[in-house]
């Protein structure tokens, strides 16, 4: 394809997204289709002569629109805001139209210097220490990967340039808190450490935050038995609850171990833009490694995950590598990001925060930031307020987890026949298509998790869902 | 930023776009800036009310096209083939515009039912094994890490879920080539084998392919020593002279062992779409795992990793999470692609290869490969038919390795001497902008890589470089 031909099927394109992004609210939020059903609409095989490209935009439009649960819908409250923001597909498409090759700074220096001056940008902005540095990772998972990688190699001297984690003799150990991401729990298997290794730290019974002494007695007896504390992974901000760990507390014991601490902070970083919540994240300065993606609440077009350290010697120790197809004249002079991260190609990420910076502006996106807290503040006191409903966990950010637990019948509900009962009116609400909520397990029951932040949720969207939930409820039945 | 701006930016961002593809033979290939150079015609923050998009447009050609090495210049020879083709920019527009969330299956069914859908095409076009089944990751870097994770687990009966590979006894050790990619002994480091179980083992001289003898005796050597011998890489296609390894006789010695076998096919694997370059993966059939890159030769925006594995179960076992708030009804029916690679979540990449494949259709896609391979043949013919110049390495696909070793003048060159002219003339035709190049080291002494396949490359781009290669020696003087 050439770039004329480019040029005509590239405005049409434009204008299939413009209008789809309009039209957003008048489709389902979950997608409806089954298993298979949209493999079962495309061929075999790959054709071998072109199509023209009316024909793929009409697949577009009848294989894949139905096909996609409408996380951009203002009705869609699931797993986290995950909004595609215009501005960031537009610097998004400006990557894949310059086609860089993101290797060594050299390949396309551009690539390397406006990331760094974009996340200084977002690091200024989120008011973490002048000194630290940071990259854009793809996601949470792999920055906590990287940063349980480069604890495991501070913590044996860096092993990986002898026999390995497999020579050392002290058990390595990882603590964080049940309520920790899945991804905590897959980054401690797949750096080595092995889930005998990880401890869950209690929590406050009624915040979820880990208690600090529960990890500072975690810790003593690890050291008694041994072992050697290598890392602790603080969530501010968990999936389930927006738990936030007291990270002033834990800094300073973990500094005493010389354990790496990391700081999960994936979904509620974007609060960190304001003045007001920025105590989410007290005590930072000592920490080693933060994360946070902008591809969440934010809402820069995914994957664009933050990871700021507080010195980038580690992962370039851990990480770099150094062949002579690689080399330059400044090799000495410039940040070679390959160097902080696992892959060796990086793609023009930076584009995207650069576009949605500059089009939206910081003060736009602040305010739509404080609406959806100001959102879930007012959905949790309808909830609240309401027999029959409770708010289950304090409504630090934006989610509001709550249940149904049917008033003074007379009928209590055993745990089964509750469990029963959320998930049949969650799964009336999601498969409605006119909203979407995420059951989650809460002290082994289940809840329904509320997580507000489309960019297109206002305060009737809110208003709207409220009422679907408790004609849900009516409609299963009274339990 | 609502529909209606996004249409109207969209419009100048495809026209500027396509006015930039074409006028990039005009461009110098090689980025012209200075360390420091992008960053400083940046504003120290971010702006705090939102720019006109004109603005933004204007940065981009003021800021960051002269800070971008250009890799679809039709006279881009350094690296590696990094063609972003303008169909798969189309496709990756369409997803930021879907701006899908790649989470689970159910987060959009369409974003795991196409991907199956496509690299099931390219698994049947390369003739990789029906049963095998693929995954697109971000880069081979990160293909090779998750190969050598399975490996690891498989080989300690998965102690991902004990105490972790630092409680195992016997040191697993792995094995490829001095040639292999410096991201193999960067996953090796990352895995937690360690440097020091690490093989490379001795290569043929003239092709630079793995002796299967020699990695017989090391192997052998290994198990003597109570070592547990885990995985192999095979290079098919290596970075400095694309060397292929002897796969069909490498996997039934690996199986022997119950090694896992990996091959890394990340350049080469383009090739596999020609009947005739098939060869170069014989023997794949017992192998466990094979990785290639379509966003190298094959003309895939980046990021475009294909892995395909025989067995996903493997890749299932060690890297699967299950929490509540991802759970659905269906995760029986349906490809978790989660569990499949590191991140949770995913970007629609399977749009780029499906509108390629569809817009440019195969057989155009094959006529430029063998093209390719035409003209490297030439110019292989040109240089080793040169007095002074030489051939250094078999010219297997569309790189031909080369050097100016200055004739018959009585002066033997010392290999500093000899190096010092290497780089000189190579780095003149880099900073003229008139073509590039990459100087690599080959046997410990400099010489020049000369990667074939720039999707605008044609016969007399080629012609032309052979000619800019002899006038930069003979400007570079005598040596």
């Amino acid at each position: 394809m050439g770039p004329e031909e480019f040029r005509a099927a590239g405005h049409e394109l434009i204008d299939w997204i413009a209008d789809y992004r309009a039209r957003i609210p008048q489709l389902p939020v979950q997608a409806q289709v089954k298993p298979g059903e949209v493999a079962g609409k495309l061929p075999d095989r790959a054709p071998a002569q072109a199509e023209p490209f009316g024909q793929v935009l009409a697949d577009l439009e009848r294989v894949v629109v139905p096909g996609v649960t409408q996380v951009q819908h203002p009705r869609y409250f699931g797993w986290f805001p995950a909004n595609a923001s215009l501005a960031s597909v537009l610097g998004d498409l400006a990557a894949g139209g310059l086609g860089a090759l993101g290797i060594t700074w050299q390949s396309a220096p551009a690539l390397t210097e406006v990331e760094e001056v974009v996340v200084g940008w977002l690091r200024e902005l989120t008011a973490l220490p002048a000194t630290w540095r940071g990259v854009i990772q793809d996601t949470a998972s792999t920055a906590c990967l990287i940063a349980l990688l480069a604890a495991r190699e501070r913590a044996t001297d860096y092993s990986e340039v002898r026999g390995g984690l497999q020579a050392e003799d002290a058990p390595l150990t990882v603590y964080t808190t049940e309520h920790a991401h899945s991804s905590v729990l897959k980054a401690v298997a797949l750096a080595g450490f092995g889930r005998d290794n990880l401890r869950l730290i209690e929590v406050n019974p009624v915040t979820y935050a880990m208690r600090t002494e529960a990890l500072a007695a975690a810790i003593e007896a690890d050291v008694a038995a041994g072992h050697k504390p290598a890392a602790v992974v603080v969530n501010v901000g968990t999936t389930g609850t927006t738990a936030v760990d007291p990270l002033a507390e834990i800094v300073p014991l973990a500094r005493r171990y010389g354990m790496w601490v990391h700081v999960d902070a994936a979904m509620a970083g974007s609060a960190l833009l304001l003045p007001e919540m920025r105590w989410l994240i007290d005590g930072v300065e000592d920490a080693d490694s933060l994360n946070w993606n902008p591809h969440k609440w934010l809402g820069t077009l995914g994957d664009c995950s933050l990871l700021y350290v507080a010195d980038p010697a580690h992962l370039i120790r851990v990480m770099s590598t150094n062949p002579s197809y690689l080399r330059s004249a400044v090799d000495g002079e410039v940040t070679q990001y390959k160097d902080w991260g696992i892959p060796l190609g990086r793609r023009f990420r930076a584009l995207k925060l650069w576009f949605q910076l500059r089009l939206d502006g910081v003060e736009a996106i602040q305010a739509r930031l404080r609406r959806d807290l100001d959102n879930a503040r007012w959905l949790a006191g309808q909830v609240s307020s309401t027999p029959g409903w409770r708010v289950l966990a304090p409504v630090t950010l934006q989610t509001v987890v709550l249940r149904h637990e049917p008033p003074g019948t007379g009928v209590v509900l055993d745990a089964d026949a509750l469990n029963a009962h959320t998930i049949a009116w969650a799964n009336a609400v999601n498969t409605s298509g006119a909203a979407l909520v995420t059951p989650s397990l809460l002290d082994g029951v289940w809840s329904v998790r509320v997580s507000i932040g489309a960019e297109g949720t206002e305060r009737p969207d809110v208003e709207e869902l409220w009422s679907l939930l408790q004609q849900a409820v009516l409609r299963s039945g009274p339990a």
